[in-house]
């Protein structure tokens, strides 16, 4: 199947005669294209890639359409084409496309909002998507064994988050996929912890959340770490996280919706008397992107499918102890799933 | 001048009930907010700061206006807090609202396309902005010094990039201000190279482009580096790229437009017959994000004010053989301007 006879019956099925991909990691999916400025305009009968001067080389060696290098705002360059090419009715994508982009297009043409068309088909990965995610979650494992060789009490939270990122980075990841959260102690309790001041203390949980942009494709990953002994509260609550996780791994299969999978993980949560502590979703999809369709959640509502890759991440947090997150990514297989993530999951003392 | 003051004759100029602010950096520059989701509507009398629950305790540390809590799409809560005061006019950022958000406003409300209000404010820095850049310069031009110790033949690209990015923000930086470029030889060439593979060998020229993020301000810096004694044809290039750099820098002072900057630099590298290998400009307005108003470059029509920051950073590029570039962050005082940067610039072999 052509990328281009994957979006064309999308023009007959809503009776327009193009559809203006201006969403990057969009035109990045069907084009190959890694820089930073570029759109896709969708013709019945070929795509035209528009890019600026800066990228002519690249142009040239990773984008196989038919190519329109434009100085100053693209929009104007696909206006002008899209005029000569006779079209009347263009969809665009209305999630990234800003008031000021429409603006330029309004007037000559009749423009028709459209949401998570290209994002649709993103989310089933091809093999060769799901080898790139693999080799970033392998990445990703291999920068958290460097960075804790180096963890010790003492050390400051973003001076561990700095070392994680630069593991990455020296183990050839573009980039962070998000900010690398460091949280110690009661400020683990904080599902979105920035790494701050704070040191790292003997008889600290560490909650490590990491994941690598590596070929354009990320991974996710949350472990803890306890900083010496751990008390029997810690290890019970790690034990019922685990289970929740390892339940929602189980949940994954063709056919289950994201909802199925994130019920299996709260179920063993609120039997360990902790469902009130579990304040976020199961999971996410991941791709190019850090967070894609489909949802793992209350709310998920999508059938999973064979190559979808998701995340999989109960925690439970204690406002004042602190919390705890057990994250993998996973592929969905023909009969389940294949847990990418190849770090350990038993409680670790360091 | 209270910070309400600054924006209410907006409304008035432009006959709205309100003026809504969706781009995170004019939301943070007007309430002083650091986290990731969050708008602002103003109102002839208040400003009413939107947020979602991860950030109650945030936005009561850092947020001094009305706050709303708000689960779900901030733009609904929006909505329904703006018709209950009545709103019917209301103006939005053209350059940041899709078209998904305008359509929540849309037959509630009447829309007003609004470009670059916040944006025009924010070029003239106040005395504290100003600090918080100098410091984000001294902390990048220290990053330099530690990471060039590590430089040398067979290092790679990239590794070099992860060390400056390492260095950046075990000073405590809380980012790169945007992907470091580390290019050496023929790669220099390439105004927006990205790091690579490739090797540094003795005898080429390395070309370092780096800026921090502190406290969230912006810090901007190229400098070069001679792996080994530099040819007379790379002498020749480096004294022309740093008379115009200097040329630009004494050009800059309130009422000057960037295009008269820009010029400066540009005579100095014609009459050195190296006018057609700078292809860019000569920089650009930096602050809360790395890139803003005023251009400093052909186009740039803004008359320069004291309190503005700005990089000049003329170049020449020629293919094949390697590209020089010059960059110090500027402060437009009222005499002329201050250079914050404090890294030498005299020709540097190591």
């Amino acid at each position: 199947m052509t990328t281009l006879s994957k979006v064309t019956p999308f023009l007959a099925a809503n009776a327009v005669d193009a559809f203006l991909i201006t969403n990057l990691h969009n035109v990045r999916y069907l084009t190959g294209f890694t820089g930073s400025n570029a759109v896709l305009l969708v013709l019945p009968d070929e795509m035209i890639f528009f890019t600026d001067p800066r990228y002519r080389l690249q142009t040239a060696q990773q984008v196989k359409e038919r190519s329109v290098i434009a100085a100053g705002n693209l929009l104007k360059a696909v206006g002008a084409l899209a005029a000569r090419k006779k079209v009347k009715r263009i969809a665009v994508e209305e999630s990234t496309m800003t008031l000021g982009e429409a603006e330029l297009l309004r007037g000559k043409f009749e423009i028709r909002a459209a949401s998570g068309v290209i994002e649709t088909l993103r989310m089933v990965k091809s093999p060769e998507e799901i080898e790139k995610i693999r080799a970033s979650v392998v990445l990703n494992s291999r920068a958290l064994e460097q960075a804790l060789k180096k963890a010790k009490p003492g050390m400051q939270e973003y001076e561990l988050a700095a070392e994680i990122d630069y593991r990455m980075r020296k183990l050839g990841a573009e980039s962070a996929a998000f900010e690398t959260i460091v949280a110690a102690g009661p400020r683990s309790a904080l599902p979105h912890a920035k790494p701050g001041n704070a040191k790292l203390e003997a008889g600290q949980m560490l909650l490590i959340d990491m994941g690598a942009m590596l070929d354009g494709y990320a991974s996710d990953m949350t472990r803890m770490v306890h900083l010496g002994e751990p008390t029997k509260k810690y290890r019970d609550a790690y034990q019922a996280v685990l289970e929740a996780q390892l339940a929602a791994i189980a949940a994954v299969r063709p056919g289950r919706t994201g909802a199925q999978v994130d019920k299996a993980a709260r179920d063993v949560l609120k039997a360990a008397g902790l469902g009130e502590a579990f304040v976020h979703s199961t999971g996410h999809g991941l791709g190019l992107e850090i967070h894609e369709d489909p949802r793992v959640g209350k709310s998920g509502k999508v059938k999973l499918a064979a190559g979808m890759a998701i995340t999989i991440e109960p925690g439970v947090y204690l406002e004042g102890w602190g919390g705890i997150r057990i994250e993998d990514t996973v592929v969905v297989t023909e009969k389940g799933c294949e847990v990418l993530t190849t770090t350990p999951k038993e409680l670790r003392a360091i």
